[in-house]
């Protein structure tokens, strides 16, 4: 990083001096009085045969170095404000000068004439044609920076981020910019148009109702009052219900003050929605909908799902149950592009190490060794693994095949039958871990290590084309956990508090119908009207069918959660429920995250204009920033 | 007030009791598992003669209390989720008390058969049918607060907020919010489809750059770091097009910790636009097709705008020049609905009473008593006038047709020559004032006198019909203002320190090219490239060509406003200039301002859901409010 502080001192002197020099009024006229551009490289790349021998006005950014070729003549690639590129060249001594002294990404304007293209040599199949300069303007000149910057601008983790913008210049960010404004777009026309849907704006300006992640506060300028920037306009769109509204949707910007990892960002979009007189399935129907169309008409590849046999197919989305899933794929959002599948062996073990983790599980992964002679140490790693880690045993040898029990804490009966249901053979992995019979570890050991294999086995155990999605509804979650006892040291096991309950996804769940009569009893064995969309791994988006009788809300709040406040933090909701609140249901898609799918990418990075660091900092404006105490002083508040 | 409080605290005593009553299983199906609506009252409405006899099942609210008729028979009126109405009725005993039981604005979920109406006595033209109700379920009932509050719902100014959502459900609001999202989606639809705009999100936690007005800060868990919430996406969107982004867009959240007026809100929207490679004109085409599309298929009427004779008609904006609007109306955004014209009479004045006020003008109301007795008082009322108010002479008598001119504290000659060109009548009012040169009081006193007087005789001195809109460009406003010398009393004339400049719009707007070299020898005479869009008296939104030339920016920022630690503040937006940001232009359009034009209020409250109060405060979550310390101590911060 040495060498762009060092750049940055030197242009700040260079800042100072250009301070006493003021461009004369002829220098300003060639930047600001502009001949407006004619044509787009695109316009004439698609009609050439009338254009040739024309002349044209293009407007954009010296894309390379120019190079002078033998006695007079040089040439340059213009990237034009679209992102196409053509040859520009000149045999004319004043604009060879002139192109010579210009740098890269000097933003231009230039009236030419289209001819054939000068050199063959080093063809590039999408320039085919010259543009014969005429006239140049320099609209703005780059500096030095740009060119030592250049070669980094594909690399998103070595570009230094205070010049993202020369990044954003790249035609891939371009077209991911216009990708996500394209599905924005998208998906409002279809929810409007097509199902009945208002956009409705909440504010941003919200309460402090601390549930969930920590929220970012804002001071005001009256004495100890505070607003909170939402996490979701979960209350506010409940509200929406209460006033009337059918369907409601947004496409809103939430926050959420939570140390980062690569998918979050401290502000985030979501489509957000909620409707009145409806059911789970309803909202369901909408959202399949929606997503189907964004992949079809977006996508690089439509979304398919699974059939009963675990087939890839289109059509509407499978529905698994919380259940299936972590006992199949030991984690709730599973990544079914891949068909690896838990085993559960406990009926072959006779006294489980652990009672309140009686279940015992395997994964194998077939042909991991594929001819190779070591596994990826990430399966491997500690620090991968949130507590526990698998047992993790090569099959190398044929003595492996039955060797491999030995390496299991506990005793194994009816071996055979066992043995003869795993089939394994030279070459295979096999990993086996325990868990509780309802997992409030998510991903179980095993969950992680599936995911682990997926990442560094991309091409193996597929049930899938490489680029193909695979979307699933995952319901019937439980409504509540047992708190985790938070420690300080890693342990093998969780130790949960079983006394002491919190909300699986948030308090205004409904409990599924047939366990109602068990939230008064034995909170923790109902479960909840909550439903996540999963695609390829991914938590695209999560919904539930919501409270809506005041008494049910109440007791959830105060008698289960323990929320002795609630009137304070909740009255508004509450007392909007006792007035004639109709039924609802709702759901709200992360639409970075599913952008990140749409333009086929690994980091939310590149769905965003101005991503913030994973310290909050956005390194182009330097926020944040410090503030002074006579600013402060107006908000009621003073630096600790 | 009072009336209220007592219902709420009374209310929560019967929420803790409330507690203790949990609903059975039984009561809870009712609630929600409910038969899904299998119509609307529109669709029905539309199709009736196809529905006579059929059974339907409909949900919404009961929108008036249930009546009976006579032994056996009780109606009520349901209100469904589309806002219609029809009546229900029943002959049914158990049925009738049912309804008997049901408050207003329960909701409700019936199945029934559609019969002709019972009774024409009351016959409401929009309810053409009866609901014979075979089967009554109450989804969520109300209480007894709903009612009482039923007679306010139309009185935005007397209903207490902290039940907006009750207000909501009039079809009213329920129109001015699908005509929001629908306005916002035209407006879409058109930026994107039509004119090649991409929209792009920005950053909502930004950084404090204390310029304009007061920001909202973010305390972060950095020591002494702050985020700031924007004022408008300015700066972003200047770095979107040193991005190499052609036609940016943006329906923005935008942020002000102001003194909230009327037409105000701390957090309000902006249809927010940039282009790159395009000057001023390129920008208000776009703004101008963009207003005109909405008005065409939103407003209640097209917008007009004025021909050079002075006459409303359709076509293209007209431009007028800020010194032009000023000398005519007396300030920057006129109401051209009204053919009111100030008259320049300076040469009839022998010597000014102010050297720096040396203009003296006139404004005629031509009959404004119009057979009335009396004035509104508001024209002569200090308190509507922030500095000085006009002389105001009503022309009751033949004498004073001449006498008026006694009134006015100077000399006047040429006097025939005057009254000749002022053809003063019984029955005018004639108001005369004076103004400097070039005008920084924006409104003038006549420009403020003007104003009230359409305010008051809204009927008169019309150029075109009541319910039509007129729109104008002002463009060539001064590029900075002298700053106004602050006063604790209310004095005659404004005192301004000519010595120093404050931007008149913001910093980044260009200097006119005419004007160029004078920016450097005399600030105050140059005009800015700004332009407004102004309609019907208010500023619809305001854009400027951008300064793309790095040493003319800091020069502006240094030199003539005087902000030392400019780099600290811009050094961002100033480093992309000189990265070869290509030149660019822009516009904001306030959308909550459109929008109640559009909708034909005079109040900002109703195109918002959730409106903050005069004082900031939300009623309905309750917001701001207060928060521990041991939450702030998270964020570095304390109480002061």
């Amino acid at each position: 990083m040495n060498l762009y502080i060092s750049i940055c001192h030197r242009s700040i002197h260079t800042r100072n001096k250009a301070l006493q020099k003021i461009p004369t009024k002829a220098e300003i006229d060639v930047k600001f009085n502009f001949t407006k551009h004619s044509n787009t490289i695109n316009l004439i790349n698609k009609d050439i045969s009338s254009y040739w021998n024309k002349t044209v006005t293009l407007q954009g950014w010296i894309d390379k170095k120019p190079k002078k070729l033998g006695k007079n003549i040089a040439f340059a690639t213009l990237r034009d404000f679209e992102g196409n590129f053509t040859q520009i060249i000149s045999k004319d001594e004043s604009i060879v000068e002139k192109l010579q002294r210009s740098q890269i990404e000097d933003c231009i304007s230039i009236t030419g004439k289209i001819t054939e293209r000068f050199s063959k040599e080093n063809e590039d199949n999408e320039m085919r044609w010259d543009l014969n300069i005429e006239e140049l303007n320099t609209l703005n000149s780059s500096d030095i920076l740009t060119s030592q910057l250049e070669s980094l601008k594909t690399l998103p983790n070595e570009f230094p981020q205070q010049y993202r913008y020369l990044q954003l210049r790249l035609p891939y960010y371009q077209k991911a910019l216009k990708t996500r404004s394209k599905t924005s777009n998208l998906i409002r026309n279809h929810l409007i148009n097509d199902l009945n849907f208002t956009e409705i704006e909440t504010p941003l300006l919200f309460k402090s109702t601390p549930e969930g992640a920590r929220e970012f506060l804002v001071p005001t300028r009256k004495n100890s009052m505070f607003y909170a920037l939402p996490q979701s306009p979960q209350q506010y769109k409940q509200l929406l219900m209460a006033s009337g509204v059918k369907n409601y949707f947004q496409i809103a910007k939430c926050f959420r003050d939570e140390d980062l990892r690569s998918d979050r960002q401290p502000e985030f979009t979501q489509v957000d929605l909620e409707m009145s007189f409806a059911k789970s399935r309803d909202v369901q129907d909408v959202i399949e909908s929606v997503v189907s169309k964004v992949f079809k008409e977006v996508g690089q590849n439509e979304v398919l799902t699974l059939n009963e046999n675990g087939g890839a197919v289109k059509g509407p989305f499978i529905h698994l149950e919380y259940d299936e899933v972590i006992s199949k794929y030991g984690i709730d959002k599973p990544d079914l592009r891949s068909n690896l599948k838990i085993e559960n062996i406990s009926e072959f073990v006779k006294n489980p190490i652990n009672k309140e983790f009686p279940i015992t599980e395997v994964l194998v992964l077939k042909n991991a060794f594929n001819g190779k002679a070591n596994l990826p140490k990430t399966l491997f790693n500690d620090l991968e693994y949130k507590n526990r880690k698998p047992t993790i045993v090569p099959i190398k040898t044929d003595d492996d095949i039955t060797n491999w029990m030995n390496k299991i804490p506990f005793e194994l009966i009816n071996v055979k039958k066992l043995q003869s249901q795993l089939q394994l053979s030279q070459g295979d992995v096999i990993a086996f871990s325990t868990r509780s019979n309802i997992s409030y570890e998510n991903p179980t050991p095993l969950g992680r290590f599936r995911q682990l294999a997926i990442q560094e086995f991309p091409s193996q155990w597929r049930r899938c084309k490489e680029d193909e999605n695979i979307a699933i509804w995952v319901e019937n979650f439980p409504l509540f956990n047992p708190i985790e006892i938070e420690t300080n040291s890693k342990q093998d096991y969780p130790q949960y508090d079983y006394t002491k309950f919190e909300s699986t996804h948030h308090p205004f769940t409904m409990v599924n119908l047939n366990d109602y009569e068990s939230l008064f009893s034995d909170p923790l064995a109902v479960n909840g009207d909550h439903y996540d969309l999963v695609i390829n791994g991914m938590e695209i988006g999560g919904g539930s069918r919501r409270i809506h009788d005041s008494s049910i809300q109440k007791y959830i709040l105060k008698e289960i959660l323990g929320i002795n406040n609630y009137n304070e933090l909740f009255g508004h909701l509450i007392k909007a429920l006792e007035l004639g609140c109709p039924p609802h249901a709702g759901f709200a898609i992360g639409f970075d995250r599913l952008m990140t799918i749409l333009i086929n990418t690994n980091t939310i990075r590149d769905v965003i204009a101005f991503p913030k660091t994973s310290n909050g900092s956005d390194l182009v404006v330097n926020s944040p920033s410090d503030v002074d105490n006579a600013t402060l002083k107006q908000y009621f508040v003073q630096k600790l």
